[in-house]
């Protein structure tokens, strides 16, 4: 059978820099007792009346075929929380209900480019970032934002990439996984200006738009001239701790969304029914709940605060934003995937490489913050034990 | 906003035939009492112990992320499940989790196509099908499954389509959506020939598997030599009236699963583990299950042989399998629309006219059996007073 090249070029060819990850798994399956801060995953399960609502729903008879862009409600909900949290009037068809955040950057990426078009995207990333582009025939145009910068765009930088590459598209996380670093106003407004200058379509994945620990969330969406070319990416994952519900909402002009309803019926017709209604019940807990999901994350980024405090060899610039931790441990003298092997061997703690998310995260780790405060706050303490050694 | 010529192009630009199902919607809404027989949907819903199995799975911890390719106890009873109906042994790893056929058919073409790559499919068709190979940047030539030859696909015109566009892949759909024709061992042989001859993938939607009312279903898989130049699309749609779980599977050579792998890392970051949990469940209750999912459309195939004995102005062929009745409605001199048109609004009874699927079907209507048994036989029966004007 001779794959396409589009298909087996997905990964790239690069590493991907799961080998600590797999690593990981490998030990525990062996019985090892391994404290894991790599998944982005809430340590709690989605909240049992969101589960009752949905099979509520599926017993109601919720079972067929749903519309393909989404029902109604869901999509009418969708939309006043993104004119309530972004200024931006959004009406139901701006918003289009995917199957998880995932499958709605697909979806911008589709519409965005054709095969052999460029697009942009900013080093660090999350990991399907580049596959996504691939998947759709495009090509990945990585742009850094360096740790000097606080992990903030290089603008410059990107103005020349958009010249040379010709890209049809931008793709940036604010807040941002891997970093934690939520983009200012003043980044926002220099991205928007080179959109502008390069007539690029964003594509502004908002998933940790409840996590902001620093500052506000602001969407790019929200600035003069954008909501025409923005494509802005939601989810139920991170807000609503419903990861495994594969729920989630492509939001963009009007006059775009028919075309993408084109391609929702293409490639998944739709999302069960029974989970839409859960979504649209759990975005009626109101913002309450949405705290609350959030809170452990805040709680644990003070706990980290306290316990990295003046270390050298784990430098911690506390996250503006999301679920994570970026430690700088090149004072260390190791790589961070070295250093990331080393505490995986010798304290039994997984920790993701930097350089598993981009060149730009080289000789830094990133801590998820994903488990119980008891067990963090020790895994902190191992990792200062464990740095000191270094020192 | 500048779109993708792919996203743009996906419904090709003609029409796609649907204005009949839309009309007749309008008049539903509009509290008339329209008869619809025009959906692919059963008329009962999800069985409840399926529900159930769904929630206990969703209220036992099955809400983060499921492994991308689907969990292990799913793939291992779809792969059991294949080599059972089919006779060619498959494995585990053969098997990825889709959010639905329609998932698995996209992934398929992502997976045999490149840009400008040309793929065949059989008109009469589902009305999918082009759309899917545009999204993938693919070029369709559809190739006529004539109705004079009871809609087995035309080999000798498949085999100068296939020279003549340079194919990568060809799809087929036995059971066959919308033409109810079970293709034959020597079809399906003439198929494998062409596939092997022309160094073709073949994309198999077996989705309709479980209903066969003649003959018997035969995977074009199970053909010496096709196992590796052949995807296989699965669904729990049509089989255990889930169609609104979005469940489904794609299954091939091993090889290629894991580049597949990549592409659903980036469509749709895997399916929600307790769908995955229901599906588990529901191919548990077996083959009895399944035959009373699909007994009512065997029974209604039956009706509708009785009521329309006979007739000219509607000839019936009786369907193979699948849930839909191909009217050969050439002698009242009408055209398929015409005839759906009118019948909607002299008669309140809503068809697809054959020419929504392609060409071949021109001068057909298709009926979908999907309404209780008395309203149906009532609907057969008005039908058959409407063809008596036409005569």
């Amino acid at each position: 059978m001779r794959l396409s090249n589009t298909l087996t070029q997905i990964t790239g060819g690069g590493s991907d820099g799961w080998e600590l990850f797999i690593k990981a798994r490998k030990m525990i399956a062996e019985g090892r007792d391994v404290t894991e801060l790599t998944i982005g995953e809430h340590d709690i399960k989605t909240d049992t009346r969101i589960l009752e609502a949905m099979h509520g729903a599926a017993l109601g008879g919720a079972t067929g075929y749903a519309m393909v862009p989404g029902i109604d409600p869901l999509r009418t909900a969708v939309a006043e929380r993104l004119t309530h949290r972004t200024g931006v009037r959004t009406a139901l068809d701006n918003v289009l209900i995917t199957a998880g955040g995932q499958a709605a950057l697909f979806a911008a990426f589709r519409a965005a480019l054709d095969a052999g078009d460029s697009a942009l995207y900013i080093d660090p990333y999350y990991a399907t970032y580049p596959g996504t582009i691939r998947s759709v025939g495009g090509v990945p145009v990585a742009v850094t934002a360096p740790a000097e910068n606080g992990f903030q765009p290089d603008i410059d930088a990107l103005d020349k990439a958009a010249a040379t590459s010709g890209a049809k598209a931008l793709l940036i996380n604010s807040p941002n996984n891997p970093t934690g670093a939520v983009y200012t106003r003043d980044t926002l407004e220099r991205l928007a200006q080179i959109a502008h200058k390069h007539d690029l379509i964003v594509i502004s994945d908002e998933v940790y738009d409840t996590q902001v620990w620093e500052g506000a969330h602001l969407s790019i969406r929200a600035l003069e001239g954008m909501a025409e070319r923005t494509f802005v990416v939601g989810s139920m994952s991170k807000s609503h701790a419903m990861t495994g519900s594969r729920v989630g909402w492509l939001v963009g002009p009007a006059h775009a969304m028919g075309h993408v309803t084109n391609l929702l019926t293409n490639t998944n017709y739709g999302v069960a029914g029974f989970t839409q209604q859960a979504a649209l019940f759990a975005l009626g807990l109101g913002e309450t709940f949405e705290e609350e999901i959030a809170a452990p994350f805040k709680r644990r980024r003070a706990l980290a605060q306290a316990a990295l405090k003046g270390q050298n060899a784990l430098r911690l610039s506390p996250p503006s934003g999301a679920m994570y931790l970026m430690l700088d441990i090149r004072a260390s003298g190791l790589t961070g995937d070295a250093f990331a092997d080393r505490l995986l061997t010798e304290r039994a703690i997984a920790v993701m490489p930097g350089e598993s998310f981009g060149t730009a995260a080289a000789g830094h780790v990133r801590v998820a913050m994903t488990i119980p405060d008891a067990p963090f706050e020790a895994a902190l303490k191992e990792m200062v034990a464990f740095g000191a050694t270094l020192a």
